[in-house]
């Protein structure tokens, strides 16, 4: 496992160093929905992520969220599988809002087992191996103590659909939630958000309709070894091929699922 | 105006290091509402920053929010007045989201002529003064130069107030823009989405009802000397003593402030 997991921290840094060079440059900005963007740097930087580790793993199998729009499907078996998000955040890239990441994730008989997310702007690096505990640069992390939903930190994103069915169940939940927590906050980034669970700065995160596996894969094993629990938001067993993931401490799960069936717009 | 800036930004820098130096301790926090909090931090820092201004400029006023909290009122006339929120981000500072700052700006005559925001954990000093341009740790910053409202990134906030007219004036007005905009983020600090705006990484921002002017009296200067607008959500002009901003660069202005007008939430 560490071997696995040393050399997709070198590739996460392989790719970092690309989407750092690239962060301040003019971008070409191509369109995969309408408000759904992709950039030459996401492209090469799933290209760097792949090669890197298929050098030492040439017979792993690979997921990545570039090569999976190009093909329009992915298929997840028991084989060990690196499930890549080249740049999480790529809004947040276009714009220069330092919330951007790469995501790597090693799923083996479809288990999430490695994840590394590393924030080259930030350089915040969150890393985990499955029962070695979860790291940021470092340094060993953990979910937040809070209990009471009254006080917690809300985390989720308004995706990129933007239909009426859709955009209503997103601000009615929103809008359900404000009488219930703390306070609401929208980094743009899915896999920062579980990182955010992990080391504690957030309390609770929900997001539905998220692009794929690739948002989540290294993220679930992050927020799992930081002691914390990752669900789907009806409080279900998290399924990583379907696009619904809830993530808090143990001592918020409960009251946090009630809440969000509770908003009526699961 | 270069000796004001200077005081300011060792005052910014003093309190920073208290923000920064308790940031990861244990918080002992006050409620000022149900979701408005208020720890030793933030009078700590005010306290300071008050002081070390008040050294080298005795004859000039001060308002302060935690001062202001404990007295209930503040006037603002036209003698030079500093004004500063201690600690903006508080609730971010309490579970450790890394957008905290401090934010001071100095009127004379009732106009924001100085601006300082500090953030001591991401590192980020935000500077300006009247006709002297913007700058981020010591570079110059400049507004984005986004023209089209569809391809905006918006700022907003949830604000403290959780009554059933607000709330639900929140969230329309979210679900009214997310047919407009690219997408939405939310970063718990009024300050920096204003710093956010001046330097381009966001491009369209309001806030209805946050605390008083000391979370944008320096923000205001920040982001007007990065070529910026500031503007009450009406499209009419921005009031200091209301607590009603909007802020873009002046391509967006127009078509902003209508879309402000179509979500019947002002």
């Amino acid at each position: 496992m560490d071997h696995y997991l040393s050399v997709a921290v070198d590739a996460a840094k392989l790719a970092g160093k690309v989407i750092a060079e690239n962060f301040y440059a003019e971008k070409h900005v191509e369109h995969k929905g309408k408000v759904d963007l992709v950039t030459e740097t996401d492209k090469a930087c799933e290209k760097l992520a792949f090669e890197h580790i298929a050098k030492t793993f040439p017979d792993h199998k690979f997921i990545g969220e570039e090569t999976t729009a190009l093909s329009g499907t992915f298929e997840l078996d028991d084989s060990p599988t690196w499930i890549i998000d080249p740049l999480d955040g790529t809004t947040n890239f276009v714009h220069r809002y330092p919330f951007v990441c790469i995501s790597i994730g090693l799923t083996i008989k479809k288990v999430p087992v490695v994840g590394v997310i590393y924030n080259p702007i930030l350089n915040e690096l969150f890393t985990a191996v499955k029962n070695g505990g979860a790291f940021l640069n470092g340094s060993p992390i953990r979910v937040s103590s809070q209990e009471h939903l009254g006080s917690a930190l809300l985390a989720s994103e308004v995706g990129v659909k933007r239909d009426k069915l859709t955009v209503d169940a997103t601000t009615d939940r929103l809008n359900s939630f404000l009488y219930k927590v703390r306070s609401l906050r929208m980094s743009g980034s899915c896999a920062l958000n579980l990182c955010g669970i992990a080391c504690g700065r957030l309390d609770i995160f929900y997001e539905l309709g998220y692009g794929g596996p690739w948002d989540v894969a290294a993220g679930v094993v992050i927020v799992q070894e930081a002691g914390g629990h990752i669900f789907a938001p009806s409080g279900e067993e998290f399924d990583l091929t379907k696009q619904r993931i809830a993530a808090s401490n143990g001592l918020l799960k409960d009251s946090f699922v009630q809440a969000l069936k509770e908003t009526n717009a699961l």
